[in-house]
């Protein structure tokens, strides 16, 4: 029996960052990108290089609340001191909400049960200049009342190839589970509040398609326009043809809020 | 007469800036300055010259509520439409709030009757990415009866010469009409909440010496981590030695707030 030897467990991570200085999540050969980043503060903790499993691909820009990822590493201090040390080495756009323990057959991205993101819309005038990297512009108000009716079409289990990147492989069949929108006419912050109209949109879904959550944006967004009538979503979904339906949003209004899971 | 001729009004600008991206306020031969894009700004309007004035300097990375400047024009058209043309020209991260034709004689620093600065600092775990060049930060939680009991001596009409930038010239004397500080214990932002502690400190003076808030910050929180005694400030005012009081506090938590005129 070797009694100091430290077995590798498989560690899970809720991650928090601002998207605005990175390249997304996955590793490149060249540009800051949060797995790159998180894996090379794994190294320096661990002396060995360690693969960080992300529960998907996140795009520039685009931020996190509680983004997911795995790892398997010999550690035998608590989870805390694991948490403590990561965000030590960690730069201050990153941080470690939370270390769990998983199971050795826990997979940040397969065993995800669902994602939830929300994207921020200002609408018109008096946008908050600490705003410009979190939430997302337009110049006009819209109807709300178009866009719920519209958002309605979308829910449930399609084909979702209208509303994702061209060229993307594999199917395109998802479940969206919920979607809300909400009017806000005040926003706060730290420094004071501002009087305004943004729109909080929320999606859920057991997984999304690349860039799917910022199409479905650009198209509901022509809805609120009156450019296209609610009911066309109908259409759009059944052409499964990206060209269909409206433009992708910019990345700096999007944010993964929370992936669930059966162990936590 | 010559009815088309446009005479030269004094136009007041209420700016809101994001400090991050600016070496302050004041023109500069290099580098950018919230002065500088503003001046830039106005010769593409005007198709000349303009120079801005403003309230008082503010440091690299301090942000601005309710910056003040004014300037000599000519302007046949509306307020409104002056205020649409200077957004329109001007990057994100500056916003004309309000303009204001005011009288010849006023002058956005010499007529102003009191500054009123808030601070922001976060105290301990949890602070949220998005919040890095917003709100200053540090480790442990401070006393706050003890910093208000200190707070309560930096009021009134002093010799601020130990809360100032050494070298600075000119009479040292301002009068501190207003501090408070606040505790919070909920942060809110469009995204989301976070959980935690942050300060929110508030100055109000006819006007402030260069640092002065900051070095401010910095000495109440030596008396909040008890290092020193809140009788102390008494003390360190009447030194007159830069030396005596505490660390001058990084700019990101500081925001010019608001400008007080007898004009409006």
């Amino acid at each position: 029996m070797r009694s100091k030897d430290v077995s590798l467990s498989n560690f899970c991570l809720i991650i928090e960052y601002d998207g605005s200085g990175f390249l997304g999540w996955q590793k490149q050969k060249e540009g800051r990108t949060v797995q790159g980043v998180l894996e090379e503060v794994l190294e320096r903790i661990f002396k060995k290089k360690i693969e960080v499993k992300g529960q998907g691909r996140m795009d520039a820009g685009v931020h996190a609340l509680g983004q997911v990822a795995n790892f398997f590493a010999p550690w035998n201090h608590s989870l805390s001191q694991l948490k403590t040390a990561l965000n030590s080495f960690l730069p201050e756009d990153i941080r470690i909400r939370e270390v769990k323990r998983v199971s050795p057959s826990f997979h940040s991205r397969f065993s995800a049960l669902s994602r939830t993101y929300i994207y921020l819309l200002w609408e018109g005038e008096n946008f908050p200049v600490f705003l410009r990297n979190y939430v997302s512009r337009i110049s006009q108000k819209l109807n709300l009342s178009l866009m719920k009716k519209g958002a309605v079409y979308l829910l449930g289990r399609h084909d979702f190839t209208s509303f994702s990147k061209k060229g993307e492989k594999g199917s395109k069949v998802r479940t969206l589970k919920e979607i809300d929108i909400f009017r806000r006419k005040k926003i706060s912050l730290p420094c004071g509040e501002w009087r305004g109209s943004f729109l909080l949109f929320r999606f859920k879904a057991d997984s999304f398609l690349h860039q799917m959550v910022r199409i479905m944006v650009g198209t509901l967004v022509e809805v609120g326009r009156r450019k296209i009538a609610p009911e066309r979503i109908r259409e759009i979904l059944s052409s499964r043809d990206r060209t269909q339906a409206g433009p992708t949003f910019p990345p700096q209004g999007l944010y993964l809020v929370e992936v669930e899971y059966e162990e936590f």
